[in-house]
């Protein structure tokens, strides 16, 4: 039996061919023919089955045979703003098991006690993209650009949000405990992690007067991707459509 | 102020000196001198505080000052049984992210479609114990060396035991919902994950025979490593004790 292959194609219905990145993959080393079947990824939310028509050193055309609209796994966006670590190998694979798990959004925060102050997001990109195809999930997640802890807090966050940090002087919520509130079952999640220092006191305090609610993910003493994607596993629970 | 050091010395309350390895670090990285307050974990429950009395080449003599008894962080027993990845850095990643979050002992089966059928369990071992220092666990998981599927199923295993496999036509409980039934919430876990290929239906099968219970992590398609953590977490939501 053939394998079936997935490819990750934005405008896979308004398009007759693959993108370029994917077309190269397609032809050298999958080895792709003409009437051979492909399953296109749009990212947002619909999978595409299509017949290639031809093939030349570059391109791959295609035509559509169907389009396959996905349910959502999960309800509401699950957002997660982290502090990179030193070690930005860390990052790309908390980035990956994020995208496994199920995520909707990742950004990227310059704090006081950063050890990392640039990030390269075109390589957390092509991760997220090659995850997502691993993991067939119908909608690409974002990546965002650093941005500086104020700048982010101070938008406007139309869901249920935490600031999660290790400071026991500074009273804090279960972030378990208040995403299973049941009133609470549909809501957007956003969540921010500390960098290896964690956040500053002054950050927690700035964050909770942007409406942040000031959260632990539990006793364990975790690395920040660690508790980055602790945080995700536990949004899943949260939000999961069961089957 | 001056950052604590923390040791793994098993025979801690019985011995003078710390394990050679330790030994090592603390004097040649940590330039530990006499009158230094160090702290040693036993993995046995118990950290010791201790003063540096003499320090040599190759030595370095303490004498206990306080024993500190530490109290379980979760109930029960949590048991991580997993085929290892042909990628080996994957399992030594999990190794130190489950022992982050918090585990008692992680076994390795040889199973049919395994991609990786010798284990280099030292590696994993040193892993554990240097993600256990970090995250301050009282307790040393346990790490087992790699042995047959059937020789793993076929043991006593006097816990709430779960398969988690991918096959849709056998009915498969929901993992998280299993163990935190109310009046399962102290029982010890054991949960096996299989290879890259999953487990065979055979398999499946004759853990089902041995009393296990066919289980899904949820609806995402996971890879090996990823199902082995969040298998962790999940036990960690269900038996953690909160502060």
């Amino acid at each position: 039996m053939k394998e079936t292959r997935f490819f990750y194609a934005p405008n896979a219905a308004s398009q007759n061919q693959l993108p370029p990145e994917e077309a190269t993959h397609a032809i050298r080393v999958l080895r792709i023919k003409p009437g051979d079947e492909i399953f296109l990824m749009d990212g947002q939310g619909s999978f595409h089955r299509a017949e290639v028509e031809s093939v030349t050193s570059k391109h791959c055309f295609y035509r559509l045979t169907e389009t396959l609209p996905q349910q959502p796994a999960w309800h509401g966006r699950i957002h997660l703003a982290i502090a990179p670590t030193k070690d930005a190998g860390r990052m790309e694979w908390l980035a990956e098991k994020a995208v496994e798990i199920g995520i909707d959004e990742i950004s990227f925060l310059e704090c006081r006690f950063s050890e990392r102050r640039t990030m390269r997001t075109e390589r957390i990109e092509r991760i997220v993209v090659s995850a997502m195809k691993q993991s067939r999930k119908p909608w690409k997640p974002q990546v965002n650009p650093m941005i500086p802890f104020n700048d982010f807090i101070a938008r406007a966050h139309p869901s249920l949000s935490f600031i999660c940090h290790c400071y026991n002087e500074i009273p804090r919520a279960d972030l378990f405990a208040e995403i299973t509130k049941p009133q609470e079952s549909q809501s957007d999640i956003t969540i921010l992690v500390g960098p290896e220092g964690d956040f500053s006191i002054d950050e927690v305090n700035q964050a909770m007067d942007c409406g942040f609610i000031s959260a632990t993910l539990g006793q364990s003493r975790l690395r920040t991707e660690t508790a980055g994607l602790s945080a995700v596993v536990y949004s899943q629970l949260a939000r999961r459509i069961l089957d």
